[in-house]
């Protein structure tokens, strides 16, 4: 047996051992991310069912060989539409409860699976399924410091190519032509280069402003690797920066070193993310900091644990979060410092590798 | 009043003419691109909600100030959760039925919304919804050369590159790179460049397989420019292509000019699929031809109408389609011609660009 399918077959044993706890005969699965990790398949449409005895893959007609090719340790079974290959599934099974992701399943397949299968009960599984895939492995950890250099080598390259005239949208381009050029099979977002005041709006898009002196400059962007994603965040100033820059910068990246520093098995994520606020609170700056400490990335770049102020979620070894303080003082500018870290035993390890420092570039 | 605006107010107003035939109080849209396409709003989250005499755009704090300046057609209201948001304007609003869109919304949220509004009927709008966005209008089809022309500028370019030895994800890469730098907002699905017998997979990834000669080489590659995407797929040889091959292209080629052909107003899609597909199943290769023929395109890179065998949509002038008829002959190749093409009165326009005869490269 691969080590492949070893894995796959040990994350469906845990599944299955969870069906009594969620009160359900099994479970169809429909958020691809999941299908990926429990069974090793890439495609991007399909469903899984994992009973008792049933661990059954459903893809269409394109995916069939594929599927065959990548997934060992579940049957596979080809529909031709997604909906009636279930009920073909399901009818006859014995299985009366059925549970599923609801944030995975729009409306619309809902209503007709209901509609065809009126015997059967649509049990919504929530923070129980969205937690399964936040404890790592050795492979998955592998996959995701690869992702994380991938990220680090194209902005150091890249870091060579700022100069003022520079259009920010142009270094965005660059970005992610190197971390295709590095290894990464995608990028994992759409790369964040927002300058001036650009970057006093968390999510800005890149865009035709040039690069100025004096700018901030912050760089948010991430490269995936077998599927596993890298989030990282750099604010640098370009020519000289003012002192209340720097001094922005200092509280941010204080608050980042004390997010991290809270980072231990057994904490509550709402603990981490107090960490990094009360610091930025006492320094009168908390109403600039408008958005969650931090979040869990894998396979997707947002996913369980929430590193928010209500989340109840403790960190475990193993879980790979992201530590995002920033600052946005309106139409001036905006600081954010964000490291990807793994919880150890013992406090965490930085997966991402750009320097934090304050930066000044040319 | 501005031009966008305008445009916005007539579609809303649209919209609210159709209510009484959906029979509902009030439309909640969830489809962020039925947001962009009725207000003009851009952000990717938020609510739309239309009345009789309501038009509100609901959006988190980070899209407020966005919201404004973007939205001259309809109130912003700003929410901190969603799900709350929305219940607070339904609350008191009088409003008894509400239709939405059952593709666009998940379980999770609509189980919430159900919960929370007990007296308000969640009405399913299907097929209606789905085909607002049908028919373009004069700027969105001047977006829609535009984003052709970006990917046949970054095609021409890429295909002085292409010589025996390079990576197909290498192609990919620079295909992407190039679309970027001729204008491209994004790029408007992973491009798909396909080797060898690679080829013979609708939807390959491109991956590490060098080019040799005489490989057929397919690529299907699309740019975003100011919302609006493209699509076009480029089948060609290297090196010196065999009989065979010149054989299926001519084939494939007589198919794709006679859906175009076939594609004029008040022509039903499923007679568009025919003309291509008959005469595929004529020289005995139909069951190579594994997908419907074509599809709608605007916002989304796939939108209403489908082109396929059981397609009720009539054909309107306005439409923007694809006409994508292939042969994938199993573990050999494949072959794909792709346009996007407008219906025009008479007939339609090709709006793709890269020429379709075969063609050997090097």
């Amino acid at each position: 047996m691969l080590p492949d399918a070893m894995v796959s077959s040990k994350r469906i044993l845990r599944i299955r051992s969870g069906l009594a706890r969620f009160h359900v005969d099994a479970i169809l699965f429909w958020d691809m991310k999941n299908i990926r990790y429990l069974t090793g398949f890439t495609g991007s449409d399909g469903a899984l069912l994992i009973g008792r005895k049933e661990q059954i893959l459903m893809v269409d007609g394109r995916y069939t060989n594929q599927a065959k090719r990548e997934v060992e340790d579940a049957e596979v079974f080809e529909y031709r539409e997604k909906v009636d290959g279930i009920e073909t599934i399901l009818t006859g099974s014995g299985l009366k409860s059925i549970g599923f992701e609801p944030a995975a399943m729009n409306v619309q397949t809902y209503l007709k699976l209901k509609e065809k299968m009126k015997g059967l009960a649509l049990v919504p599984l929530s923070s129980e399924i969205s937690a399964i895939r936040t404890v790592k492995d050795e492979m998955e950890i592998a996959h995701m410091k690869k992702s994380s250099d991938i990220s680090f080598q194209a902005m150091t390259a890249v870091q060579e190519l700022i100069k003022p005239g520079m259009m920010e949208k142009d270094i965005a381009l660059e970005l992610e032509f190197r971390m295709g050029r590095f290894g990464a099979e995608q990028i994992a977002f759409p790369t964040i280069v927002a300058s001036g005041a650009n970057s006093s709006l968390p999510h800005a898009k890149p865009g035709s402003r040039r690069i100025e002196k004096g700018d901030v400059v912050m760089i948010d962007c991430g490269a995936v690797f077998q599927g596993y994603h890298s989030d990282e965040t750099w604010t640098f100033v370009i020519g000289n920066g003012q002192d209340r820059q720097k001094e922005v910068y200092a509280v941010v990246k204080e608050a980042h070193d004390r997010a991290l520093e809270a980072v231990k098995p057994g904490v509550l994520c709402r603990e981490v993310d107090r960490a990094a606020r009360s610091f930025i609170e006492n320094k009168t700056l908390g109403k600039y900091f408008s958005h969650a400490t931090g979040h869990g990335v894998g396979l997707d770049v947002h996913e369980a644990p929430r590193i928010a102020s209500t989340s109840e979620h403790v960190l475990e070894t193993g879980m790979v979060v992201t530590i995002e303080p920033g600052v946005y003082i309106p139409n001036l500018w905006g600081i954010r410092i964000e490291d990807m870290v793994l919880v150890k035993e013992e406090g965490c390890e930085v997966l991402t590798r750009m320097p934090k420092d304050f930066k000044v570039l040319n």
